[in-house]
């Protein structure tokens, strides 16, 4: 079996991306474009609840929107003006379809649905507590705990039972929640995952990217600002601040790969970063070459601010298959490479007898790249050189990002001459950490206080590990396949994002 | 319903692709693997028939490649060392199953199948003709007179028969047929559809492009000659030419936009050819711009030509997603232009302010293009040039591309000022037809006798149009609807191809 | 739309079958056979858990237990020794997956998961009780209340949890519950619904038929009496009295015709309990007649008891199609009484022009009734006389079987003459309720205590109603329809049984 | 795997039914319904074809006919006033989508639609002429030969091609065919497969058995007669004898097992019948013993007459449980017999101490048989006797009728004693052919020209077996397996009726 599923790609994955309609007429149609909009950051289940009055009605499946959400007789189901939806990597398997997201349930208020992006840190702890007190789990999800929390709260009101419960979890968190009354939209203290409000009309929208706003044609107003808590009710929004003022630390990758290039992330358009990264890198690591080669479609506005500022000149050296996401069976004979020629095929009369630049966003294990670079010689390149977008991925991040387990991380094992060799390219370079400060429009980065969370090049988690640390240290590297969940190595508690 | 099908891009559609391998071990799964590369050929259906000695296995499905022809359950069963293939474009429906080629006959010398891309213009005149005197058709296929008029031909040899049949049938054809002895792969006179052998091991490849030579690790040797048929039994491949001499007129519009970029068709590289025709665009038609901005992902390759001839910088103004070919129910508060949006997304922060020149490779009905236009407007461009990189499309294609009629070409119904204002573009150009000829390497058209079969743009039909003649002229409008089945209106005999 | 759908018929339905396995291989193979033969107690849903270890895996899925518990994919999940299963009636639908049984719990002690038949009746209250103090539930089975009592017990072990549980709840209960050290199974005080217990080499098996223990290949030892609580762990099975001496009153119903004629309920043949029916209702109901003719399959063992008492002949005037609960469109010239016909065909040759008795089990609305009737004439009977095997049905149950809301019940509504007016019949009768003690083998009703549940024709129900009380009182029909569901009138809580 | 499925049952199968409406609005949702009724003719696929002026639509499935024809979107397309269809037994799998019949064809004249019930003893040498002047087969149906035969007929008249077409076949066959003008029903020169012809409104109807007539509301007029045509055209009906007189010999097995006991079969009551060989066997063959008991459900109406003449009580001994069809896993402990369990199950109660004799249709393997004597002996069962309602089943039928190879019948291998030794019964017998003669009433078989196709029990062949002969006598067992299909012996030629 051979496939160009994504999940085998060489790449960090974003798990979820997360979508809300405060007031408008079909919301749930909405909801189901803006999840499409967002499919990029989960491809494997997805789920809209929306809710009409007191009713909710919800529909969740494995598999992606469009195919799930596109027949009559399921949005017919997803009655109402308020709707929210959630899109998700992980584990398949008929059992999973509990965990799918929005999670609800019915409290003594009415119901309850939940959308979460982002990973909660310490809620293994935090369940297991729960469980001892007599509440059962319906999910192995950690977003579950959220609800628990706030059904156990002896708070009175729903917003104070809420807070009371966000005040118990760690990590990070960009929520979009339903009750009766409204829709509730918060992020943590540090706003790791991004999350956007927009308006058309007379509703408000609450999205991952602003990518989602643009396809149903809505204005961008803000971010939801890092510890804020925004509720609509009767077509208002009011904003709450339950943790004060808190220093920002969004995550870095989401402009080096996770969002989309169209979209605005924390005020920057995500492009012009990318672009910016790639003028960036061509100042820091020079190359004398024919062509600046983008490895599709990832590495691209990198590869344009490369060629641009290096006035070496811009060619398609690789060709990508649209038709991805496909498995085939190997034939007897062996054709090399097939998984990643199923994605990408060389343009052979361009790279023959050519030096050619190859800019990727970011290398994770490593085998992709080498296959790239092998492919790149077939078609007969007379140098390649690799030029990577992003500082070398040393750490695993446990705030709703697949990561495979550290030992798979290329660069936490080598140096990056020993990358060089493992890859087979001609010369290798990653962008610095500063270098990719500067492309964010910082002066450098902040080692006191970073204005961003870089764990993953950097190893400063910016929340406690709670449920890591019951194991042991996340550095250790022995421990680290239980914490950090992979595709082919489930762990006990299944995270989503 | 909403839908980023391509069957409602605005595009010409090149119907089929034909993929065939003689001598190799699991020649099904290599056949598989062709087709995928093909898949743009032809998204609605595919059929692979094996052959095991002188046992035929088939399996056809409705849909793409991957996903029909990917389970050992089914790929087990297509048993043997030689195989051939088709992916087709055509209407859906559980009755045209039977239209899924290979088509498949018992013949009095045993087994023989067929995978044809092109179409036969004289086929529904021989079809009354063969049932008049006994022959029961299976499908409402054009190729399927092939068949019929091989199984009664009065010749004694296989060969003599199958050349006694392409005798009588007019029109286009690239071929892949098997016998029980070997497999044969034909072109008509004109090579009008392309047809090129590959080598892997002992085996033969046949194939419509070379990038599926590529993907399953084959040499490119050269193309089938027009007019050449090719057999190949015991791991010998001979060549006939049973209509001697003939004057080539292969199909332009492969370079312009059919054949993928990283292809070589008739001894050109696709990418280069269309980079060409952009340098030539940006010589025929400048203009003056911020940006060059391609219409993804056709217009590309054109668009960096453009780009590098005229000095203007190469953006990605348009963000194309990676998950088409989707339907959604429309919100009722009406998004706009939902439809090209499911595609298409416009780099606001890019474009906002800024004088832009969009490149495309074709205009068919105009109606994508109005909206990419506006869709660039709505964000924020202060001038939208269009720059097209083929001339104005005005003639129905009767050769096995799927075209509308011709009342739907916008090129036929108006002048190019017209086209523009349509459009709402602040300019619109065309490359000419000698600027096209000179991009594949020709010094301009020889209008006596073209290089190319270039009918679409000049109304040149290389080849009698018998079928369409009994009706009427083919360029008398009214008939065409009959002759020239779109989608929306499906004619009496089906096009395959 | 016509069906022959079992649901449409004129029948009471017995809502739940549960089943077994404490200590076998292939725990859950078996449980698919028990389901299998008890799956004429309800064809909507079914369910399995199996246990390994403390190790629990589940699959529950609409429809029957053949197709969804065939295949090795499914039943190699369902690993380990002990397994329990369920199959139901109840409505369809994506969202109901979530109540099909067993229903399994992560509980502070490990896994639990429970089967039930019956039904609760003051689980409404129960439940609201729960979620005020933060119980979250995961479907709207009456069932999980029973868990979350559990989860929230403040007692110590999980039998006393257990114990603790069952005495807040009321109404009808059979349970087969497994915990991580084995199997609990239950009876309520009155033994409502039937339980009994078998024994296959080493492996104990529970039912709710000795039908199940036949197909297994078990011997039947005993019924589990009312109030009986048994616990197997280690082989070993032991057996609690939590509620000390009881006096029984199983269902009566299930001799009439919920039970398979091949079991043996509560001690007694169900087969010979119906021939003396048949011998009862022939001496007091005694009739001129040509034939004797069973409605089949359910009047069969009567009407040979009749036949056999009264002298007359035993015949099949009514042939019974092997293809029933199928769907049909309704040809627009309108074939008579298409739904009857669809399942049961008159046998012309043989009624034409005779005197007939046909015996049923019961009439609920009569509807069938009448079809029945009117068939047997148009096939040229010349007398139709309609003898029942039960007193008229004039209530509602509330103990897990589904019946028509009151005024639905032809009994409850209109006299026998009536009733016989209704259905067309040249005489009608039943059989009295002390007719129906005897065929059973008491003397007589004890009025006083009676010694079977028999509410459904006396209305005398014998533990409260708490849930019907806090709406109206039952016998008050214009709240009948929120209190007993039925298929076209779903109430809020839905039934599970 | 485990499985209750027909096909493994000891049983000879009709391959067959055939239902047409010539003249009624929605005639295929009559037709659906028809076929509906002649399910246990065939469940392995099903097809209509209906007619609307010259436009035929067809819809085949594999499966039954309820589940495939009870759509409006698929009802929907088959449109018009005539339509006919078939049900059929066959080997399964995708291939065989095109042996479903109605078969098709689109001839000079227009289409043609036909479906035929028995089998062309002919069929392979027919096949193989018209392959070598040219024919293309779409199906491996001996049925195909006759559209080819009638497409090159050398006649001028449709109707003149088609008797030129059934005079040179051979063998079984009751047809219903559409043409663009009407339907033709025609039964061969023996008659050997029913055919009736009712009336409802000023619609005629044909089908197989008179039951089918039953559900539609249609009256039943007659059979068609053996080497009778029948034309309907513009609502008249006209009768051709294009073989003038023949000696009819129709099969005498439909009385015995393959009509539905509720059908008139060549003017007599399939139940009367059955009763009468129950009786006649009472008379050939009494035995002592306590109760009559039926193998259900073929057995039970020679049971009631046997009962009824012996004055032995008819009692229900065994259970069949509705849900047949079904498969399991077979438990690791092994449930003995578990395949005739998911059928049947023994009345233990009922069973225990007494002498019973058991009443079956006919033994074929004699599987079952020793299952059913076995079962009845566990459950208690002092002294166990099989009556059968038919003469040994000694040779394979060519006609239309599965059948195992002749070594599979166990009346072609061993003696009455030897076979009741390997069934385990204490005594066994079977009606006598003239006893069998006596019961459709005759006074006894004609040896000379006996008045039904008996050839199952007495080799006496009624027409030329030419495609056997071409291989070997058909008596020569050695290649009986080329010449009778079975299910797990497919031939080369594949056999539907």
């Amino acid at each position: 079996m051979l496939t160009t599923h994504p999940f085998d790609d060489d790449k960090l994955r974003e798990e979820c991306g997360v979508f809300g309609v405060a007031g408008a007429e079909d919301a749930a149609a909405m909801v189901a474009l803006g999840l499409h909009a967002l499919q990029h950051r989960g491809q494997e289940a997805a789920g809209i609840t929306a809710r009409n009055g007191r009713e909710f009605y919800s529909h969740r499946a494995l598999g992606p929107v469009a195919g799930n959400f596109d027949s009559a007789e399921v949005m017919d189901k997803l009655k109402g003006d308020y709707a929210c939806g959630h899109v998700r990597y992980s584990t398949t398997g008929a059992g999973t379809l509990r965990n799918i997201q929005p999670l609800e349930a019915d409290l003594a208020s009415g119901g309850f649905a939940i959308a979460h992006n982002g990973n909660i840190s310490n809620a293994l702890k935090l369940r297991d507590e729960l469980v001892r007190s007599g509440s059962i789990f319906q999910s192995t999800s950690d977003t579950e705990v959220i609800i628990h929390l706030l059904a156990t709260s002896p708070f009175r009101t729903l917003l104070d039972k809420f807070i009371d419960a966000l005040r118990k979890v760690e990590g990070a968190y960009s929520l979009i929640c339903m009750t009766p009354d409204g829709m509730i939209a918060c992020r943590d203290p540090l706003g790791i995952r991004p999350l956007v409000i927009g308006k058309v009309g007379d509703a408000y929208i609450f999205a991952s990217e602003t990518v989602a706003l643009d396809l149903v044609g809505a204005e961008y107003i803000r971010s939801v600002d890092p510890g804020e808590l925004v509720i609509v009710t009767d077509g208002e929004l009011r904003s709450h601040r339950p943790f004060g003022d808190t220093h920002a630390r969004p995550c870095i990758f989401e402009h080096v790969y996770f969002s989309r290039p169209d979209s605005i992330v924390d005020g920057s358009s995500v492009y012009s970063v990318r672009k910016e990264i790639g003028a960036q890198l061509a100042i820091e690591n020079p190359v004398d070459a024919d062509y600046v080669i983008p490895v599709p479609d990832s590495g691209t506005p990198a590869a344009i601010g490369y060629a641009e500022k290096s006035g070496i000149p811009f060619e398609l050296g690789i060709i990508r298959s649209h038709y991805v996401g496909r498995t085939f069976i190997q034939p007897g004979d062996g054709v090399r490479h097939l998984g990643v020629k199923l994605k990408h095929n060389a343009n052979r009369p361009l790279v023959n007898g050519k030096k050619i630049v190859l800019i990727d966003d970011s290398i994770v294990r490593g085998t992709t790249s080498l296959k790239i670079v092998q492919m790149m010689r077939e078609a007969g390149a007379a140098e390649v050189h690799m030029r990577i977008a992003s500082p070398p991925t040393m750490h695993s991040c446990f705030y709703g990002v697949n990561t495979p387990r550290r030992e798979k991380l290329l660069a936490a094992m080598k140096s990056v001459q020993q990358m060089c060799d493992y890859i087979q390219a001609d010369s290798l370079a990653f962008i610095s950490i500063d270098g990719l400060y500067r492309a964010v429009g910082e002066d450098s980065r902040q080692d006191i206080q970073p204005q961003y969370c870089d764990a993953c090049f950097t190893g400063a988690y910016p929340t406690p590990l709670t449920d890591q640390d019951e194991k042991e240290q996340p550095d250790q590297l022995t421990l680290l396949n239980e914490s950090a969940p992979t595709r082919d190595e489930p762990a006990l508690a299944e995270k989503v994002g």
